[in-house]
């Protein structure tokens, strides 16, 4: 076993609660939110494990939570980050099966977060990883894979295509190929046109630029070709009102995310009636709660053979040391790809 | 059994399927939709009756319906009109049963509407009506009663309370006598003040008027108070997106009207994650698509006991001669209470 040091690093928040604005997930300055600061490695208590983090991940929850815009509230001077992976090397009364393993983990609102030396979660929090993943997949194994995986189980109920926004962000990639290979045609909806050829290649039947001309059109051509009926949303603005518009009767408009922070226009309100369209949003939390152990046992299995035979990867686009993750982290993010904090 | 004439007078549709715009249910000039004309009298085929109209109801959707902005196409030259009160003259093969009897009806798009001196149904869209209940009730016995039974059993799903907009209309009021009828505090938005006291009176826990000065703070204060979970909205505009953006979690905003062309700014998306929010329609023809005979056979029977024994009544504003209809609809449209159609 290692040795556990008494203090350790961590990027800590400098607010309580929630901020009342909300800005979207855009950071200019991390330093506003988060300070590095040293503190008491973390104890386990009952059911509980303490990680030493290998990596942790960058996510668009985690910068709503840092902003105080995300569904719980913060607490100053506790670490931030969402997900991770690392080693168990501490464990609280009837979580010890899994001392020394590997484990991919999210932070529990009773732990402590994942942007650190070291990393406090509940045992059922925690995955053992198999050899074949990497730390890289193994850091960004349950947020987005996880949302991917009951996101398109969602799409599958009697639907031949399903509609992606932000289609070109490591999200949208995993749930482009997870559709293709369960007969259900992905129309990746994307801002800029460069990213169309990879989301092709991954099996995207159709790809939408919004911000080019004939967008609409191509749009509305593409619903009826492919009659979608759920849109999987990250962006909820006035072109994902036009999306959902477009599509036919029994059309399910799924937010999941909010990168535009403006209220779209909902122009399809007698669609809601007529056509018996609705809105409506997916939370990875709620589907925790939801969703029975089993089947939450099966979807995580499913997902580390997937990163394990390379249908799915984890596109790293920046490594960042924890000391110099708030200067590097806004350039960092506008890469595209995962931004990944490593301790 | 009554001589039948050859040919009859009826409001007929001056134009063909949709409109393609959406101005809402406003009638400026009636004219411009509908004409007087002589038809043949139909003939039922089998499964049919036909009705010797005795007044029929001009319900918010019609008005949608003859400028071609509702869920089905019109058809140019034949008569409007969903919903009737009139005796059965004659019955296809199959529905003999009826022949002689006194019905509450919709018009069937099979058949033929209701604002004529004659008027074809299935017969399965005709109800025998109980003595007690008067013609001017048995003539909206139908579609604001069922919504109102199917919405409000919808609202009573784990709700403690139910908001209403355009509370003071017709189906608004029968909510709300049988939302306070089942325990389930109603809170009924308006825009005019002088007709809070009279929703006090049937039961409203809270009226809230949107054009007071306090509404927002007195609607957050309403929906502290009471917990409402579904917002049951004919108006689906911004002050609608407020309402559903401060009610509780797991709320549910059911769009059945549309009387504000305008698309509303939903400012509530990032609920729909979080706190488990939907935004979804009704429309009674699906619900009369999915519900079980039998359920709605029951709720048409105690349809029939509310009218019969007063807790329900029918405000009639105005009774338009079916010759006169077109000039004087837009005003009596204007009045408020129900309007009626008597060949």
């Amino acid at each position: 076993m290692t040795q556990i040091p008494e203090r350790m690093r961590a990027l800590v928040l400098k607010e309580d609660g929630f901020s009342g604005r909300f800005e979207g997930p855009a950071i200019d300055d991390a330093h506003r939110w988060l300070e590095l600061a040293e503190l008491p490695v973390p104890q386990p208590g009952p059911g509980q494990v303490l990680l030493r983090v290998r990596r942790a991940t960058v996510n668009p929850s985690d910068l709503h939570f840092i902003k105080g815009e995300y569904g719980q509230p913060r607490r100053k001077g506790t670490p931030a980050g969402f997900e991770g992976c690392g080693d168990v090397v501490a464990a609280g009364p009837g979580a010890e099966g899994l001392l020394g393993r590997r484990v991919a983990f999210v932070a529990t609102p009773d732990g402590s977060g994942a942007w650190a030396d070291y990393a406090l979660t509940a045992a059922s929090a925690a995955i053992p990883l198999a050899d074949a993943v990497s730390d890289a997949d193994g850091a960004a194994l349950i947020v987005n894979p996880l949302t991917a995986m009951a996101m398109i189980d969602l799409a599958a109920e009697g639907s031949p295509a399903v509609v992606l926004t932000a289609a070109g962000s490591q999200l949208g990639k995993l749930m482009i190929a997870l559709a293709r290979d369960r007969d259900l045609a992905p129309i990746a909806v994307i801002r800029r046109a460069e990213q169309a050829p990879a989301l092709e290649a991954l099996g995207a039947a159709e790809v939408l630029v919004t911000t080019a001309p004939d967008f609409r059109e191509r749009a509305a051509a593409a619903m009826r070709a492919h009659k979608p009926r759920v849109l999987l949303d990250a962006v909820a603005d006035d072109v994902s009102a036009a999306l959902f518009e477009a599509m036919p009767a029994h059309a399910r408009w799924v937010v999941y995310g909010k990168l535009d922070p403006t209220p779209p226009r909902v122009t399809a309100m007698g669609q809601l009636i007529f056509m018996g369209k609705r809105i409506e949003g997916f939370w990875l939390s709620r589907w925790l709660a939801e969703t029975p152990r089993e089947r939450q046992a099966e979807v995580v299995a499913e997902v580390q053979r997937r990163f394990a035979d390379g249908r799915w990867h984890t596109d790293v686009a920046a490594e960042l040391p924890l000391a110099e993750a708030l200067d590097r982290l806004p350039e960092a993010l506008r890469a595209g790809g995962k931004v990944q904090i490593l301790p």
